[in-house]
């Protein structure tokens, strides 16, 4: 297959250099020429057969391709899919990025309204990592990986959901079917709050440098997301705003639980079945496969499999069944 | 130096393997008789000169000894000073528990009342780990992790907190001077509150299964401690609620602020700021250690050294003098 890679950063690097070594014809392009210079030294050391191309425009990397691959930031998504429209492109387009409503809105306004040819599936692999940019690239950092796959059922055209889930458990990930909104809720909940907890945990704990100083394994971890980029962060939470606000608020009133229960009588005795739920949660995590089954290819079918927290391994190659796997569902202890 | 090790868990199990191993003659107790065995067993295993020994009661564990380290769990810290209060115990204490104001508390009702002779002072090593029991503990626990000796001025005899730093210290832990409230002040902020965000994180995304399957590292890492038996975290959380209200009451507000700018016209712009500060306060921790200096062994003195984050390495052997590091302060960005 022949494929364009937009942006070579860390998930569109790594999908640039798994796509390769799956023998695949790719070529990628990045905004930035020093980026472009270091993808271009890389091609040249990987192995025969597992090459790149490095191309100095847009137009050039999409001229051949009939997969698209937007792997740039969200603000930096309507300038591709402007580039897009704009060169005609007419075939498949995905992305990387951690929201999907927004960017389904994007592609509306931006591709769709210009070039009806064109079809979009978004997508978000789960593969985040403190490091960032070319260099941190690894074509392994889907393997294991889930990665949603939207499915809107009047919108998303089956047959280039179909074959973008084939390319994507090719590499080695979990295809997750999941609409743009169930999408959207769940990261919220998984990853953009636990941004926004270690940020006010960092702040808090810095007013004392005792506690710095105390601090060791519960601190670290449960701050270890602060660190990341300010700016990325808030794109990311502030960029689902809509879908952070509800799951901050579950959260917020879970802790304003607990600091009732530190306002009892006994506060020991109140905080233990406060805390009970979360252990039991935890323990549960992450789901543990249960057997791969066969399922009907069909949009109705795939989304119930997300919902209940399940995915797709395998594409048949007639289209019409998908290989899948839901976690076991663990019996509550006692 | 004889030394009883009252409770074999992961701390007391690793305080008798660190010290048999520095050459101190250990004995210790617990009250399962099945981790006595184990201790026990262990025991004829250990390298000769740094093997220890279990008696099968608190009478036998304490009659030559010179300082009694309890680590038992906050409840069952009550019977123990009961016992050595009836043994006659004259020589000195110190603890491990994750809460200080308590326990002194109970040294003063409990120990004291009938007993003296007895010198109390109250430690922390900072060294939790997931695992638990005496099989889980390792002589090298200790090496570099902060230990915290509360020092209260007019309370504690400086000369028995200097003999125990001394001793603490050659075990390789980095000894923080603190009063008992600044210490159950740090820990509520770096160690207890993060206990409380990761349960109600964790809880929080159970009602979505598909969040569950999207989790990646920002959630494993942010939840990691939610695993922890709620019996365990009530008791440190809950015997430590004087400090744990004003702590996530403080995390509450700056979280509430978040929210505030997820309701704002430009949730991305108004985020930024507020994630700056924890950003450059994670990115500063662990406190990077400046060069080695003298001070001299005294309590307020070594209060101040504490209270700016800092910590001693070693004590002077006239007890005149420690070796103390204070961490670098770094150059705010910008």
């Amino acid at each position: 297959m022949n494929v364009a890679v937009i942006g070579l950063g860390l998930i569109g690097g790594s999908a640039l250099r798994a796509l390769a070594l799956a023998g695949h014809a790719v070529y990628g392009y990045d905004a930035d020429p020093a980026t472009r210079a270091t993808a271009r030294t890389a091609a040249a050391q990987a192995p025969a057969g597992a090459r790149w191309q490095v191309v100095p425009t847009v137009r050039d990397a999409v001229a051949r391709a009939e997969l698209v691959v937007i792997a740039v930031p969200l603000p930096a998504v309507p300038t591709v899919l402007d580039e897009l429209a704009n060169v005609g492109y007419t075939g498949l387009v995905t992305d990387v990025t951690s929201v999907k409503t927004p960017v389904q809105l994007l592609v509306e306004q931006r591709l769709h309204r210009h070039n009806r040819l064109a079809s979009f599936v978004g997508g978000h692999p789960m593969a985040g990592r403190e490091t960032s940019g070319f260099t941190a690239a690894d074509p392994a950092l889907f393997t294991g990986c889930a990665w949603v796959l939207c499915l809107e059922p009047r919108v998303t055209a089956l047959t280039d959901w179909l074959d973008l889930a084939a390319l994507v458990t090719s590499l080695g990930a979990r295809v997750v079917p999941a609409t743009p909104t169930e999408h959207d809720r769940a990261v919220a909940t998984v990853s953009h709050v636990p941004h926004l907890l270690a940020a006010a945990l960092a702040v808090t704990a810095a007013a004392d440098p005792l506690a710095g100083t105390l601090a060791a394994g519960s601190f670290r971890d449960g701050t270890r997301v602060a660190a990341s980029q300010p700016e990325l962060v808030a794109a990311m939470c502030g960029g689902n705003a809509a879908a952070v606000r509800p799951a901050l608020d579950a959260v917020l009133e879970s802790l304003q639980r607990a600091r009732a229960a530190l306002d009892a009588g006994e506060p020991i005795a109140a905080l233990r079945p406060w805390l009970a739920p979360g252990c039991a949660a935890r323990t549960a995590w992450p789901p543990v496969p249960g057997n791969p089954l066969e399922l009907p290819a069909r949009a109705d079918a795939l989304l119930r499999l997300g919902r209940a927290g399940g995915w797709i391994t395998a594409v048949a190659d007639d289209r019409r069944t998908v290989t899948a796997v839901r976690p076991v569902v663990s019996e509550p202890a006692g």
